[in-house]
């Protein structure tokens, strides 16, 4: 099978690679449909890390083949793969963090599971997979972007949004303005956010915050963004804060922004981030997050049913396609920013 | 008046103050009828602050005299003064978080505002005082041994359970075996909790912890409490932390001890502690808690009237009884742990 495949840095290619097979009684094989980049996935293209690994960490496809004990999805079904997988049945899990699964792990991690692939082994399907309801055959293309946030970026949105406690009338600022920043714009809006501050200095993004919900864009960094947040609410700071960029300077910003009480949701992986205990104790703001839960979300926040009855369009975050063969050109748009995410069509349903 | 006055390290003085006059329209005057030593008053009693200054952020008492905008309460009335004042009326009161409060502060912190005293002026009454209902003067000593404790401890202690977010059925853990954490142990268990494991190695302290709804004692620190409790809770930690001492160790402990997902509430002032970011960050572990907003859980969470209807008897915590007079006394047998609280008995109702 086609796979995208880290070379060294700054550099991918499509290789062949065998394709995956069933090892254990708790695994499917799904063909990927479509897959794509992640803002994530930048870290390692830009910095490094060991060669010749798969790649990716979010696919939808159809359910080839399935072990001996897994139910959640027979072969033909149309499935959300998450971006972690996870047992889906210790305390972890029941408790809505599959994400820190003990048993788990993700997807693209070098393991040979990478989902920007034409076929991908899923561990742990039962706990792991969001099945599809309804005739895949029939979805738009536009459908089709839109669930495959539903593998990560979506649900990442949502769990800064409900880490951060946004509640219906709060100000909230969102930190980052990728397609995790966005998505979290438009889950602020679901929360029923009355205000929605979107830090953004890139037009584009700034527009799609917009149509996302953001009722202002703040184009300041650091002090100057404290101050501007400070002042645009009454000295007192955000009600809520999102954080999607995982940057210390962000973070730092994104603390300081924070009203006496509120709760820092954050989702962006932490970068040489520190925190100031003391000042956060005295102003009774928390810290939440990490890795989204993205199957509770998909689930128990009802973003699978929003998605396939038309009520949000979180795939307009995909400004950009290419095919696996172009996986080159798909990073390199997202690195030089020239789109906001990159999809990857990989085959029909 | 008589006041107690922290005069140098491990030195109390009881002398003689001009009582407090009304100096602003929202200001009270409170006759103190019991105030009492908390935890918190041993650091500067250890390693000292500006001398002659007086001391105490815990009281309850008689209303005498109030300004021209005060409606909270009238001369003659039953109050609880809760350690922080706060204006009542700012985004981060209304919010709930008065102990936050930009146009409040705490009582005894040397600007001339202390509870161990005769007399105490509140600022902004009407946004800090708790009313208490009924005819004051039939209150028993056990009642307002109770209701002292809703001027901090218990409250604090709430604090703690809130923001670690107890459920019903959850297994938390409390570390602190002081009067806050004898209180978290009973907030935990007013909130459901289903086991709950108080760190202590004092049998006085185990066995009130048990009386307030601890199911496990365990006496180990640091490696071995980590080791201890992930035996007990199958590896995976506990659903709740409350964090009620505020030390390095007994926070770092607390965050170990924490089930993947989990918040640990922390209400001990911190000293020197600090947080591993990117580990909080993968395993979605939560940081939240500050100073308790006492006004907000006695009347929200009910405490009040959970004291007034004799349903929780938090004042169990006072061990020993002094007088202003004893103040030196009674700030010693906190230091030397020959008692768990200090109540001081200031005036009859």
């Amino acid at each position: 099978m086609k796979a995208a495949i880290y070379k060294g840095i700054k550099t991918m290619a499509c290789e062949e690679r065998p394709a995956p097979a069933v090892t254990e009684a708790d695994d499917a094989i799904v063909r990927v449909v479509r897959a794509c980049v992640c803002g994530s996935d930048l870290w390692f293209f830009r910095d490094g890390r060991e060669a010749d690994t798969q790649t990716g960490h979010e696919a939808i496809g159809v359910v080839e083949q399935v072990g001996a004990d897994v139910t959640v999805a027979k072969p033909g079904d149309f499935v959300i793969v998450p971006f972690p997988y996870s047992c889906g049945r210790c305390p972890v899990c029941r408790a809505g963090f599959e994400s820190s699964c003990p048993h788990g792990g993700y997807f693209g991690d070098g393991d040979g599971m990478g989902c920007q692939a034409e076929h991908l082994r899923v561990p742990h399907a039962d706990g792991t997979l969001v099945l599809v309801p309804g005739d895949a055959t029939t979805f738009s293309d536009a459908l089709l972007a839109d669930l495959l946030t539903l593998s990560d970026v979506m649900p990442t949105g949502y769990h800064a949004a409900a880490s951060a406690e946004v509640k219906p009338g709060d100000t909230a600022v969102v930190f980052g303005d990728g397609a995790v920043g966005l998505c979290a714009v438009l889950s602020a809006k679901l929360r029923g956010a009355g205000r929605i501050i979107a830090m953004s200095r890139h037009e584009d993004r700034a527009a799609l915050a917009r149509e996302f919900g953001a009722t202002d864009i703040v184009p300041e960094r650091g002090d100057e963004a404290v101050a501007k947040v400070l002042d645009m609410t009454g000295g007192y700071g955000a009600d809520a804060v999102l954080e999607c960029v995982g940057s210390a300077q962000s973070n730092d910003t994104a603390m300081k922004v924070a009203r006496a009480g509120a709760i820092v949701g954050r989702v962006g992986l932490p970068h040489g981030v520190e925190a100031d205990i003391p000042g956060l104790f005295y102003r009774n703001v928390g810290l939440r997050g990490g890795p989204a839960p993205v199957r509770h979300y998909d689930t128990t926040a009802d973003l699978l049913n929003l998605v396939l009855n038309g009520e949000i369009h979180p795939g307009r975050v995909f400004t950009a396609e290419f095919t696996l063969d172009d996986i080159q050109a798909a990073y390199d748009a997202m690195d030089q920013r020239r789109t906001i995410k990159s999809l990857l069509r990989v085959s029909e349903v």
